[in-house]
């Protein structure tokens, strides 16, 4: 007797014997083989799609005949009339084994398809959602038998899908018995497969074979504005993005104003509240729209945000954590019934909130950590997430930190005399002679320089309006590097600067940056635009630098620049200001959005939730405010660069004069200050 | 070195050597022994009071001195100054050993304490509800090891109460943080212990000591009547009890009617649902208000209902169940939250409801089931839960089969000419002499007989008004006995009976049981009435047959009446209409509202509840409406007490004349009316 057809599956590299007429959908599941299935081998879902190949292999010591498949039958005849398959392609369910043959798993055509990041160091996400669809067919009732429909439709969970004890939420139960009628007894189901909280659960049926889509959104919620990515849980896609101001910001621009609405109004908690939940709504409304589906098809939403967001959105009074000790009401990862929020999204959906790491450092540090996953890197990589408080992460391997470091609004342009958001007019490039120390600038809307011929007509519609917070950095760098400001931060008199640019603006001095036109005045650096970025980045400098005290290193392997603000900022001029440790340039990278893309992790992985809450629960956690060393280091990296870290390797590249305009200068702020901006 | 000296508790026996200094309740949890405490050991909720015992021991080999307990302490001294300790009381957790001793711990020191249970035959409920009261000493925040709130309070569940990985509802999160700091981090907590689908969470908090008690409600929500008893979920005491008309009966008298009402109006079932939820929280206040209690305090909820009543409460039509396959939404036990089915108890309060054993066998049932347990019975046992159907059990160790049979609504005293429901004035006991055909009968509200002296006077307010259902019973039984009916259920003439009682009434006779007097119109039993109560017994007894047929029995060792209607019932009278199989009248006993008791059971005692859904799903359902030999045992079950099964046992105690007024009756009647009236 000959032996049974071998079947080789790539790219798995997977192979076995399998009888003549063994559909290849059993083949593949019976070698483990990565291959999708919605209906079960009945031929209507088209998920099992693969592509044989003709020929000889030498590499797998194969030749595959014309005849190696059976011909097409009639379902797969069918599906093809209908729907169409894709030329080369067969239905795994249907084609079965008659020769040695390869068969090729095309990636749309695998379970646990790999989701691309853009980020070419970035790892891809494994496709794994918490809700899938599944097709059944239930069993009718019977009088010899009675049972339940309910229990039933689990039993065919159970014998087609092995899907263990799965329950239903009260909405299946009173909604089930029509559709069960409705489609002959056969079903979609949509099934949450549960976690470590909850037993898996129906949460929606569909007569008959339901080809739709079902949804998750990934929930970047800031303090200023909220961000969403609804993506398709069945193929990792991002469908439509969308965002919007946070509605709380009517309650205050920043975080501790918000806090303080809520100690002084005795509803304003529950204001807020409400204000962030319809935003939410909004949100799911309009990116629904955009996707042109219902948002009751979105299944599954992670959120990641602060603390002070996250306990609002909760209805949580935020109350502890405007004060010491800043305590948390929770920091473990929630699992929320999204009901239970007032979010309108489908009944049965559930809201999964990353865990805190500490009373400063939320959630959205815990999604950078899962996006960028210190915890995994071979080489000490410091990960900035930069906003009106930076969040902070050291560590590889064998270990990770955190703290949080207030550094205030002034990188997003506030504080700043001339400071605007990143906006069409914004000033967001600076380079200055050292010789000559003339500027020249490019606005955000154009490429060219402001030296440039056009540069006029290119912002006729703008105009030149103010400056961004990357702007604001490279003018300041730019200044230190010509010699216009001093290590201390004192911008020099036109005497010691040798440039009229300089001119006296009170006690201290400004540099003019722009004259101005006839619609916009001139712009001008002023010494406290100086000083409150001084503050800024010393906060987040010393934050990171307290971290590597408690590592015990003086540099690190590289940085990792985090948030919107960090994929604009230059690596050169933000060290030569000294906010972040000296490290060779292409060592620094941005991460784009981070946060985001760590809650879109959450959403298409359920592994990567207990994945990170692991690691959130191993992260050292480092309160800057209750480090004696914290104040050292601030007043220390109040100096541009730093008063006493040498940053040899950004001193191979740049000049940094080595003047002082005034003896008594870069003494940096006072701690009450400091306190004040906190969590600002 | 002397030994350490021994402490042995009683009742439990168990002892052990402890080293001088060690408290009591120490000593008690490492030797098992069940000694209760909220408290922690803090002297606090003297939840541990133990009874020391002084002198010699022969049983046990001890002699006890007088120092054989420390002295009082501060703690124990204050307890006793506040609050009062009983005299010979000591607290357990502050009194500790001094030399040999023996401590007795008193019922109402034991966590599983045994609630006892009126009826001799019925085992006692050893109390371990789901929701218990835990003191707690939380960790005060540390900013140098920043966790939530919450996270600590689980860990002290921990470490102080060894309760595994508790979870909190949102309310909680919300409310949490205020609370933690008025208690001073010490704090009183309710939680739910987790079942099969849930993990333990956390459902409410005070301040400090909680010196209250939570409670729990037992719920026997009927067609008609629903019926609640609010439990002190510490002690197992039934403190308060309270009922109301099911507010349903608007939309229908009996089950089948608001079937229709549901297929006729499309908003009909949820009419009714709300009704049901309404009546529902009608009763918790009714019944909170009787305990003087919020209803807030009102933790845990389990329900017991038929089958429509389990779909309209849980807002499923249940236009399936009105027709075959009868088919159940769910069979299952289902662990719902109390806020789904908007009920106004506590917020986190979750509701059970016991499982369905089949279409017309529902969770009242089933709670029979759990209250008699035929499943643990050594003989072999018929239960029947007599009501407009009767649900009917039998089995043993070995199996139990349960079905269900239409009597329809004849035994409450409906169909019945002069029939009224058990009031007073209603005729609930009857005699007739067999020499003289002569009435005597009691009416309820007074213990005389009819030809009693003084029963004018007795009766002067109520009147005779009617004949209730168990009056209607005795009356046609006595009538067989006495011989004015015969086997196949004709009334006879006054030639054929000897007595002008009997009277010609249409085409049929009828008996005079009462001549009337100036308030009331006489009173009579019609064919007609006799023709219902023969339908009815039939259905039961038929049914009861079927299940033995099916056990391959002809005889049971014992018969359990459930009901109310079962509790009134007389077993002589029953056997002689032939209502139950033939059985020594000492077998058969009355287990009262069964179906309630079993709702108090799973209320008291969690580990009933995995009990009872195992057992359900053990239980063999018989569906009478497709076994063939229904009819024919229905048609054999129209003669009083049966055309074939010959009833020995009761032949051996009464007579029962063999005469037949006419050779046509007895039929029965047909499928058809039968049918119409199922599940009314």
């Amino acid at each position: 007797m000959s032996q049974d057809p071998l079947v080789v599956f790539t790219p798995s590299g997977k192979r076995g014997r399998f009888a003549v007429g063994t559909p290849i959908l059993t083949a593949a599941r019976q070698l483990g083989v990565d291959l999708d299935s919605v209906c079960g081998g009945r031929g209507i879902c088209s998920k099992c799609q693969i592509t044989p190949a003709y020929g000889e292999f030498p590499k797998h010591g194969v030749t595959v005949h014309e005849d190696a498949l059976s011909d097409w039958n009639k379902v797969e005849q069918r599906y093809d009339d209908i729907r169409g398959l894709p030329k080369g392609r067969r239905l795994g369910c249907q084609a079965t084994v008659q020769g040695d043959v390869v068969i090729d798993v095309p990636p749309e055509s695998q379970v646990h398809k790999q989701v691309v990041r853009k980020r070419a160091e970035a790892r891809d996400i494994t496709l794994d959602p918490l809700v899938k669809l599944f097709y059944v067919a239930v069993e009718e009732p019977d009088m010899h038998e009675p049972s339940g429909d309910l229990e039933r439709l689990v039993l065919a969970l159970k014998e087609q899908w092995d899907l263990d004890d799965v329950k239903a939420d009260l909405h299946i139960l009173q909604s089930m018995q029509p559709i069960l009628r409705k489609g002959d007894w056969k079903v979609t189901v949509a099934v949450h497969l549960g976690d470590v909280e909850n037993p898996p659960r129906i949460m929606h049926l569909w007569p008959g074979y339901y080809e739709g889509a079902v949804y998750g959104v990934a929930i970047d919620l800031g303090s200023t504005t909220i961000a969403g990515h609804l993506c398709d849980l069945a193929t990792g896609e991002v469908v439509a993005s969308s965002g919007l101001m946070n509605p709380q910001i009517r309650f205050g621009e920043d975080l501790m104003s918000r806090v303080s609405y809520s100690m002084m109004n005795p509803t304003g908690a529950q204001e807020m509240t409400d204000a962030v939940r319809e935003g939410l709504n909004t949100l799911f409304a309009q990116i629904a729209s955009e996707a042109e589906i219902d948002t009751s098809l979105i299944m599954d939403v992670v959120v990641v945000c602060n603390p002070v967001m996250h306990h609002l959105l909760l209805g949580i009074d935020p109350f502890e954590l405007g004060q010491a000790p800043f305590a948390l009401a929770t920091s473990d990862a929630l699992r929320l019934r999204a009901d239970d929020l007032n979010l309108s999204v489908h009944h049965s959906a559930r809201v999964y909130l990353l865990p805190c790491i500490a009373g400063h450092v939320g959630a959205d540090a815990a999604a950078v950590a899962l996006s960028e996953a210190p915890d995994k890197s071979d080489d000490l990589v410091l990960v900035v997430d930069v906003g009106t408080n930076a969040e902070i992460l050291l560590g590889d391997k064998t270990g990770v930190l955190a703290c949080s470091s207030p550094t205030g609004p002034a990188f997003e342009g506030a504080q700043i005399s001339a400071g605007q958001r990143a906006a069409p007019g914004a000033i967001e490039r600076v380079e200055i002679d050292p010789a000559t120390k003339e500027p020249r600038f490019k606005v955000i809307g154009s490429d060219l320089w402001s030296t440039d011929p056009g540069f006029d007509l290119a912002i006729a519609t703008t105009g030149v309006t103010g400056i961004c917070g990357s702007g604001i950095i490279e003018v300041i760098a730019e200044m230190r590097m010509a010699g216009l400001v001093d290590a201390g931060g004192l911008i020099g008199s036109p005497e010691q600067t040798g440039t009229d640019r300089c001119f006296a603006d009170g006690r201290t001095y400004s540099y003019r940056l722009w004259d101005g036109d006839d619609a916009n005045g001139p712009i001008a650096v002023t010494n406290a635009d100086i000083r409150a970025i001084q503050m800024a980045k010393a906060a987040l400098y010393s934050g990171a630098r307290l971290l590597m005290d408690k590592r015990g290193v003086d540099q690190v392997d590289r940085v990792v620049l985090a948030g919107a603000f960090g994929a604009h900022i230059s690596a050169k001029h933000a060290m030569v200001l000294g906010m972040i440790p000296d490290c060779p340039l292409d060592k620094v990278s941005s991460a784009g959005n981070a946060a985001g893309t760590g809650a879109r992790i959450a959403l298409l992985n359920r592994a990567a939730r207990a994945e990170i809450e692991d690691t959130v629960r191993k992260i050292q956690k480092i309160e800057t405010a209750v480090e004696p060393r914290f104040q050292e280091h601030f007043v220390n990296a109040s100096a541009m660069p730093n008063a006493v870290d040498p940053f040899p390797i950004l001193r191979g590249i740049v000049t940094l004069p080595d003047l002082s305009f005034n003896a008594g200068g870069g003494e940096g702020d006072t701690g009450r200050q400091r306190r004040r901006r906190r969590r600002g």
